[in-house]
């Protein structure tokens, strides 16, 4: 059992929780809890460590059978784990490395979402978790945006950050080419757009380019997309919180790709 | 100017950032920033605090052109504020008792969301925004709701919260009752319902009953409402947050509403 914050296999933890160098240096990330330890593909667990607390609780061992584990003491538990109330459960998971090609799969027209900038990572979480349940087939974040890997970011996804395609870009530009060249028609989150968010046909491979949660789209990416859409705001909103604005707007593709299919 | 964390007004703003028992007492709530601070209606205001370093920016002297405003040194307005990078504007406003009535208003059917017991701040707020986005004309909470007036929440309505018709129910039977007497539909957003969200017709008067972030509606509040709806979830996705489910209901009520006036 581990029970010193001077263990290096614990100092390292916290650095990984803490810092996103040392999480692009590893490769992995943390996640909490007995949720994202079940959902994490056996072939992406690097490890995993329990409190003494979480070991002696009901079920908990039967949980970890077959599954190599580190105990660790109550108290360095806690100063390791990024919550106020750590679950007793922590593992390190292998970054995955998602080709384009992952983002095309067979037998679906491609649906998209291009972040230009979005800062706070809960809001990139919950884009990732709607992005899932509206069935979209990836996610390109561009630079600016904050990490995947954060740890409030991938407690938000709740476990959708193992299951939905996620690239990093260079820039921008660069992505929106790749995906135009591949098909795929990109609608430009503005609010200053004409058209609304329900007014397109999203049934074909599609995308939306969405912008930072404080600014928008800048000028250079509305340029680069192949329409505009605006979501109807009533009252003195000036804007809607860009995790509801993605989680609108994929929903109405999902939407429209049901009724197709409900039509014979 | 106001120097000393002792001093008794300093005391009480800090008692009403931290305290909803607080806020109770006094019938008022706090908010921080410009934004904030221009849009608070006048009659509500009930006392202004800037920082010395506010006051030095330029432009925020003729900002607060007009209103009485007290000063606060740079250390005791950073120690009052509830925000980590403090904006050196704070007010005090006025906590609004909506009368049902207010949630009917004249030449446009009600659109209402009644919330079962939202915990997290955040979320509550993002919803109150999205809520005036998407033409809600009001909101009704029930027991289990975290305060309209929690700093985090209040944040981030983004001032909706001064626009929003919003009610504390006594319980979830009565809210039900008093909405159903009034002519409203109620649709219980339930994983298990059969009816997809945009099967219903919600152009005349509705409403929506959405549940706890982490187990959704009670069976109580489900058996309580005029109809089940489904949001559909694609992949492994378990439930949706709470904030884009009920921005997904708010505005697909709000699509149907503005096809109807578009058809002549």
């Amino acid at each position: 059992m581990i029970t010193s914050m001077e263990n290096p296999q614990v100092k390292r933890l916290a650095r990984l929780f803490a810092k996103e160098r040392e999480r692009r240096k590893s490769g992995t990330f943390l996640v909490e809890g007995i949720r994202m330890f079940r959902e994490v593909p056996r072939e992406s667990l690097e490890g995993v460590y329990v409190s003494q607390h979480f070991l002696k609780e009901e079920g908990h061992k039967e949980l970890l059978r077959g599954t190599r584990y580190e105990e660790v003491s109550d108290p360095v538990f806690s100063k390791i784990s990024g919550t106020m109330t750590p679950q007793g459960i922590l593992c390190e998971v292998k970054q995955k490395k998602w080709p384009w090609d992952d983002m095309f799969p067979p037998g679906r027209p491609a649906l998209v979402l291009v972040l230009e900038a979005i800062q706070d990572p809960g809001n990139l979480g919950t884009i990732v978790r709607a992005g899932e349940g509206a069935g979209i087939t990836g996610i390109v974040a561009c630079p600016g945006t904050v990490s995947l890997y954060n740890p409030k970011t991938v407690r938000s996804t709740m476990g959708s950050i193992y299951r939905v395609p996620f690239l990093e870009a260079e820039s921008l530009p660069s992505a929106v080419r790749e995906l135009q060249e591949r098909g795929v028609a990109l609608y430009a989150a503005d609010l200053e757009a004409d058209l609304c968010y329900d007014g397109p046909d999203y049934t074909r491979p599609c995308g939306f380019l969405i912008g930072n949660e404080g600014n928008g789209l800048t000028k250079e990416a509305v340029a680069l997309a192949d329409g505009r859409i605006r979501i109807p705001m009533e009252g003195k909103v000036e804007s809607l919180n860009a995790a509801i604005a993605c989680a609108l707007c994929m929903y109405e593709a999902s939407r429209q790709r049901r009724k197709i299919k409900a039509t014979p």
